[in-house]
Formats: C-alpha cells, sequence, structure tokens
C-alpha cells in the first residue's frame, strides 16, 4: 500500500521533472539565442510553464499522495525515505506560495531581466528601480509565506539555493572567511611583489582562446555528445543534467582570463551535470545538492586546479602553441600571472582571493534589503560604501557597481552566498582528493585530469540528492564544512607568490 | 454573461497558445541545438507538455465555458464570434480523439520516425511496413472519429493542414495542375534548349553564400531583431511568432539553389510571421490561416519574386562580388539557370514545374491508402509506376523513392497538398500584387521588395485567422483559388526559357 503510494509520487513527479527540463532549456535559450523581440512571447510562456509546475506540485492529488506514502514510510528503503522527503519539501515550499504570486514573480524575473539589461547598458540604476523594487516585493512575500510567523526570511531564501544551511552558521562563514581575506589582501597591496600580467593581458586571437579553452574542456571529461558551449553575456551552465548539459562562455581579446577561467568553471559545473546517474534524472533523488556544492565542482577545478602550478606544467606547450608569443613566458611566470591578487570592481573578474569579499558584500546588502533595513533606492550608496571600506575603491558609475549582476534581476536573492560556500567546499574536497589519490598532482602536471574527474564522479556527482549538503561533506572529508581548508589553501598560494 | 464567458475562453486559450510556444522552442532547439545525448530527455519533455496542452485543451472547464460562450454568441462581435468558432474547432478535435489514441499515434509516430530513418538508409522499405502500418491504421482511426459516420476520411486529414478544403475540390484543382504541367514538361523534356547551369553549380564558398542569402533575405524584410537564421539538415521556419521567429537553412558547397532559394522560401515563411499582429497573438485569431497560406508566401518569395529576371536585375552585381569567377556568366544567364527544369527524384530538388508532379503522386497515393484501395505493402509499386508514368524516370531502389520523404512516418497524412495549394495561391497573390501596386516589377529590378513585403502584410499577414483561406483569397484577389495565374505564370515562364 504505502509502496503504490510512493510510486505514484514517482510517477507524478516525472512529469513534474519533464516540465522543468523545458523550462530550463527555454530559459537557456532566452539567453544564449532568443532574439530581443522573443523577450514578451517568453515572459508568458515561462510564466505560465512555472504555472503548470506549480499547480502540479501543489495539487491536491499529489499532496495526498505523499501523506499516505509518508504513514508507511517503514516499510520505504531508506532511499525512497530520502526521495518523499525531497518531495515533501519542495510540496511543502510550493504550497505556501499562491499560484499568483508564482505567476506574478515568474513575470516579474522575466521583466526584471529586461529592465536591468537596459538599466546596466545605459548605467542608470533609477531605470532598474520600479522593476527591482516589485521583484523584492514578490520575494519577501515569497520568503514570509514560507518562514511562517516567526521564521527568519532570509533563512527561507536561502533555503532555496543551499538547503540546511542557515543565516546564523552562514554569517560565522562568512565573517571567518572576512577574517581570513582581509589581512591578506592588505599583505599583497603592500607587497613590493609585482606580478607580471602579460601571459593574459595583450591582444590574442579569440579563435585560439576559445580552442585551447575547448581541449580543456574536454581533457577534463566534458562530453560534446551531451552538451554544448556556446557564448554568452553572462556565462552559465544550464540543460537538462547528464545528457544535455548547456554551459556558455565569453571572450576577450585584451585579457584572456575571463575567457579561459570561465570556460574551465563552467566545465567544473558540467561535469557535475554530465556525472549525475541518468537513472536518477527523473526521480525524486534527481539533481544537485546545492548551489554551494554545485558551485564548488566549479571552483574545485578553476582555483583548486587550473589555477595550481601542475596544470601549467601540463598545459604550458599547448598554450604557447595556441599564443607563440608567450614564448618568453616560463610555467612559472604564466602560473603567477593566473594568480594576480588586486582589489577589482567587478566580481566575475575579481582574483580567487578578493572574490570572496564582493560576495560577503552582496550577501549582506540583500540580507538588509530583504529584512527591511535598507530601500532599493540605497542599494547604489550602500554598495559603493562597502566596496570602499571592504576593497578600498569605489565604482565609476552603476554599471560597473550596484549593476554589474544578474541575480537579483532574476529574483535570485539568496543566491550569492553560495559562491562562497562553494569555494569552502572546493578546498575541503580539494584536500580529500589530494589524500585520496596519491600523486595527484603530479598526474594532473602530466596532463591527467580524468582520475580527478573520475573521484569526483564516484565520490558526489553519482549520488545526485541521495545525501545532503551536510553529509556528503562529512562522507568525503571527514569533517563538517568549515574554513580551515580555503585558509590553508589561499594562504599557501598568496605566500609563494607575494612572499 | 455571454462576453464574461468569451473572455474566460480567451483567458483560457491564451495558456495554451504560450505552452505551444514553449513546444515550439524547444522542437527547435532540438533540431537545431541539442547534442545527440538529450534525445531521450527532449522526448520526454516534449510528451508531458503536449499531454498538458491536450488535458487543457479538452479540460471540461474550457468545454463547458466554450458551450456557454456559444449560447451568447448574439451578443458578440463578429470577430469574436470567429475566435470561438477557431477554439470551438480545436476543442473538438481535440475532445474527439480519446487519450489513449492521441498517446498511441504520438508512440507510433516516434517509432515510425525512427523507424523510417533506419529504412531509408538502407533502402529498405520492408523494414518501414510494421511501423507504417500501425501509423495508417491509427491516422484512419483518428479520421474516422473526426469525420463521424457519413463524412469522408481524407476531407477530415486534410482539415488538420487546410481547413474548409475539401477532398473533392483538391481532386479537381489537382487534375487541372496536372494537365496544365504534364504538356510542359513533354515540351522542356523534347526541347533543343540546354540551359547552362553553372552559375548555381560548381565549386562556391559557403560563407559567400550565407551572407549573401542574409542579405537578401534582409532585403525582403526580415528583421533579425525577431528572428534567427541558423543550419540545420532539414530546413524549415519555426519560432513563436512575431517577435521570434527562428528559420533555418544548409548550404552546399557544389550547388548554390538549396541553400540560396531555401533561405528565400524560409524567409517567405518568415515575413508572414514576422507579419502577424502581435496583439492578436495570444488570442484565438492568432496563427497562420492554412498551411498552403503558409507556403504560398514561401513560394510567393521564391518562385514569384526570386527566379523572376527582376530579382537577378537587382542582385546580380552583388552575386557577382560574392562569387567573382561568375562575372563571365549575365543577368538572362542566371536568371535561366534559376529555372532549369528537369524531372528527377526527389521532390525538395525539383524544379517549380515539375515540383507539382510529386504532390499530385503523393496526394493520390495517401488518398487511397486511407480510403483502403491500396495497402502499405503496394506503396512501392505504385510510386514508381506513378514516377514512370507522371514524370518519365524511375527511382534505382526505395530510399530515392517512396521513402525519401519524412511525412507519412510522423504520420502527417494530409499535408502534402498543401504544398501544390502554396503554389497556386502564389500565383494568384502575386497577380493581385502586380495589379495594386504600379510598376512592381520595376521596383523589384531596383532593389525595392520591401514595397512588395508590406503589401503582403497589410493585404495577408496581419490578419492573422480573421478570415477563412477561402475568404482571405477573395478579398486580396477578387476570385476563389484557381489554376489559372499558376498556368500564365508558368507557360510564361517556360516559354521564355525553353521556347
Amino acid at each position: 500500500m504505502s509502496k503504490t503510494a510512493y510510486q505514484d509520487v514517482e510517477r507524478r513527479f516525472a512529469e513534474i521533472v519533464d516540465l522543468s527540463s523545458g523550462v530550463e532549456i527555454l530559459s537557456w535559450d532566452q539567453e544564449v539565442m532568443m532574439p530581443p523581440g522573443g523577450a514578451e512571447t517568453r515572459a508568458q510562456t515561462m510564466a505560465t510553464l512555472q504555472g503548470v509546475i506549480h499547480e502540479r506540485m501543489t495539487s491536491p492529488d499529489l499532496v495526498s499522495t505523499v501523506r499516505t506514502a509518508q504513514r508507511g514510510r517503514a516499510k520505504l528503503t531508506p532511499r525512497q525515505r530520502r526521495g518523499l522527503e525531497l518531495v515533501r519539501r519542495s510540496v511543502d515550499k510550493a504550497t505556501c506560495v499562491p499560484a499568483d504570486l508564482a505567476r506574478e514573480l515568474s513575470l516579474a524575473q522575466s521583466r526584471g531581466l529586461e529592465a536591468w539589461r537596459v538599466a546596466r547598458t545605459n548605467s542608470d540604476f533609477g531605470a532598474f528601480v520600479p522593476a527591482l523594487e516589485t521583484i523584492v516585493d514578490l520575494v519577501r512575500r515569497k520568503a514570509q509565506l514560507r518562514a511562517g510567523k516567526n521564521g527568519a526570511l532570509y533563512d527561507a531564501l536561502l533555503d532555496d539555493y543551499e538547503p540546511g544551511m542557515t543565516t546564523e552558521r552562514l554569517d560565522e562563514l562568512l565573517d571567518e572567511l572576512e577574517a581570513i581575506t582581509v589581512p591578506l589582501v592588505r599583505k599583497v597591496v603592500q607587497s613590493d611583489v609585482r606580478v607580471d600580467v602579460r601571459p593574459f593581458v595583450g591582444k590574442f586571437k579569440i579563435d585560439a582562446q576559445r580552442d585551447f579553452a575547448r581541449q580543456v574542456s574536454e581533457a577534463m571529461g566534458i562530453r560534446f555528445d551531451q552538451g554544448r558551449l556556446d557564448l554568452s553575456t553572462h556565462p552559465f551552465c544550464g540543460g537538462t543534467g547528464p545528457g544535455d548539459v548547456r554551459m556558455t562562455s565569453r571572450y576577450d581579446e585584451n585579457d584572456m582570463r575571463g575567457g579561459l577561467f570561465g570556460v574551465i568553471h563552467e566545465s567544473g559545473h558540467g561535469l557535475y551535470e554530465q556525472g549525475r546517474d541518468p537513472n536518477k534524472r527523473r526521480t525524486p533523488l534527481g539533481g544537485a545538492i546545492s548551489m554551494g556544492i554545485h558551485e564548488s565542482q566549479s571552483r574545485l577545478w578553476e582555483n583548486n586546479v587550473a589555477r595550481g602550478k601542475p596544470f601549467w606544467e601540463a598545459w604550458y606547450d599547448r598554450f604557447i602553441d595556441a599564443h607563440p608569443k608567450l614564448r618568453k613566458f616560463d610555467v612559472d611566470a604564466i602560473w603567477r600571472a593566473a594568480n594576480i591578487v588586486e582589489p577589482s570592481m567587478i566580481r566575475v573578474e575579481a582574483d580567487e582571493l578578493t572574490y570572496n569579499l564582493h560576495i560577503i558584500l552582496r550577501t549582506r546588502i540583500e540580507r538588509d534589503l530583504i529584512s527591511g533595513e535598507i530601500d532599493v533606492t540605497d542599494l547604489p550608496a550602500r554598495w559603493n560604501e562597502s566596496m570602499q571600506s571592504m576593497l578600498g575603491i569605489t565604482p565609476a558609475d552603476d554599471a560597473e557597481g550596484v549593476l554589474q549582476d544578474i541575480h537579483w534581476a532574476m529574483g535570485a536573492i539568496g543566491y550569492f552566498p553560495t559562491y562562497s560556500l562553494g569555494n569552502l567546499y572546493a578546498a575541503q574536497f580539494m584536500e580529500a582528493a589530494r589524500s585520496s589519490i596519491r600523486g595527484l598532482d603530479r598526474k594532473i602536471a602530466k596532463g591527467d585530469m580524468l582520475t580527478l574527474r573520475t573521484w569526483l564522479a564516484d565520490n558526489i556527482h553519482r549520488h545526485d540528492q541521495t545525501f545532503t549538503a551536510e553529509k556528503i561533506v562529512k562522507r568525503v572529508t571527514g569533517k563538517p564544512l568549515g574554513t580551515e581548508a580555503f585558509a590553508r589553501h589561499i594562504r599557501k598560494k598568496v605566500k609563494a607568490i607575494y612572499g
């Protein structure tokens, strides 16, 4: 009886997965392929489709079947119990948001994106204010419904991106991270060491950049019969999971770092998606554990692998073949150039060290925005003050300040901190990989990245959501998430380069 | 009361349009962008999404609201009455096919496509027989449900593609078309004139072909901020209507005709889509009138404009700039080469004259298949006999014979005749345009194609489905659809080239 009820839950959930896969491809198309004239039609299509998903997620049939299945929990296998728990959480989240609000949110997001694009192009924050106010208002209403009477609003939002994380624990981690970072940044800024940036900054053919990046991506294990790599203004990794992964990037003739490390970053996400279990895809267990775990996979490849010296030992010759005028630089010079630390305006272009300050800044701002401590119109001033106090620089205009990121325009509030959580997870996973795989760095230096890919797939990717983030970190690293591994990693690197 | 009911019908229908727009983009992606690994996931997504659409189209709420609105018909405006009629037809079509049959059909189509691909590759019709027998059986059952006790089965199928057309009228038109075509083909075959094909057949850079085709498309009035032109194996025009039109093409280094006239053809479809009224898009009136009218727009630009001498007077210099080695050919030589008539095996590569014989052959065969006069196993023999008697040639094998087209494998029976109807509509519309627009050919010869585009948009495109095909033809040309205009057009051209 209870088994039948769970099977019914799975069957209903599979159709929700199908529809969500449709949303994934339509979102990718919206960013990568859609002509501008398609925006309004797409907004309506997305809103209606999200509405159908919401309708199914909250349907009395599903709700009562979940309840029946829960009464028979005792007879379920542990995996089925985890599946049921995941469905129940999704159903609960959906049922406490009325269909009208869900639809309004979807429309506000599509429209927010368009308004943000225009505002960013003209560096005109004022033009974005009405759309963003609508979004913040709707997101806050959603959070209130989710959090209940006494719950913290920001916790309710965090839960969408990092299930199990609390604002309290997050604040502790970010405070520690700030305490690790600030003295290192001061040390670098005051250092006499000047790293030569010319291995990456100059004039480089886009084709050569793209071909090299694609070679690296393939060597990491990305399968292009199960995915694509395209261009977009805001690089991301989407798609429908194993079999169809959609990565994007952008290349700059004058600075290769964004293109190369961007492709490696998105390929890290892509490997997670391609490494997931195809047999779990249409089941409640299918999917990534959290955005933080997802980000750990991109960061691990970008920072812990491709900004390490072994990587450059392996790839030096092919890099020089792609850009022959770089022959005067040796492996060491290229590795140093890949790790230059310099406070800068744009998060996605920030170095590994200062990056987390950008995240801490955004997290604190959005937390205060949601609590009502500040208003949308306060954002530019608050942003610029924070940049000055944390990084010692002030944006010239809002385009390189508060308008630089797409997240708030998408209604993705609570998302930013997962980037720094990703950095923490990544350092901890990489330490575990090093102690599990004999001579991992020697392998990477010989061009073998597949051993690491396989280890990650076996230990993380193929489990999908079988384990919580907390559990997978303990399984893989033996400890809960902390800042120690990252502190060791970053201090060692900064010391090696800046003394 | 009735007005409220109609508004409710419109509201429900708008969401069906949204979901169908999703299907459109997902289908385009499937053909143009999706990596092979995405096939299985996409099949499930499409099936579920089509299921949701069918569910909404047949929902008791919509059915009863339509009935209520119909009882208050008298108080509706003529446009609302037409909108209600369109929704009622869609609802009736959906409700008279039980969900089980719809699912069986969808499954048979997926299997049919797979079986057809294998059979075509091996030129083994026998391998396709079981799948096609299932499809024909299910399509016949669908037709029986649609047609009712005394209705003609083929009429019921035609109605999906050319609403209002009857088998009786179609037979008359196709008989006339055959009587016009056969003597002309005989004349060409017996003629001593040999047209030099080298303006299009040789070795031509793909980039130059693509750039030239795109220039022509833009000059026709295609707006690339409201559409895309990509590559695909089977060229088509899809998308979600005004604002987001997705055209595809393919280019052949050795023969420019498929690429150039293909882009012009798809741009004709694209102009129809871009010319539709954005305000009707999410309403029952939104959409193309029929497949025949749609095809008339592609054919008009491909055959009546771009295979005409004025077009080549305007484009000669740019064509020669793109392919300098063609300088030895003059406008007349290029125009002649664009109009070579030669009986051939493959429909999609056929010239303007023999093309209709391919269609007449297919229409008669599928009509007899549906009436039960012939069986699936009779198809290859019937096909080859017809090719011999109509075109004087016999396919070497089934791959270049009965297996060449995808339509039957997709269960699209009743679709083929709309290609020839498109040719007839096109000639009749073009005559009307010539008598409405002073010096139209002189304008085209000077590179002005926008005057024609605007005329087509004003007279046809922007009305969407406000009028039936029958009504729009009468409005635009003053006469019902006939073969006379096409006869005049094709006789004149064949005489000019073959004497």
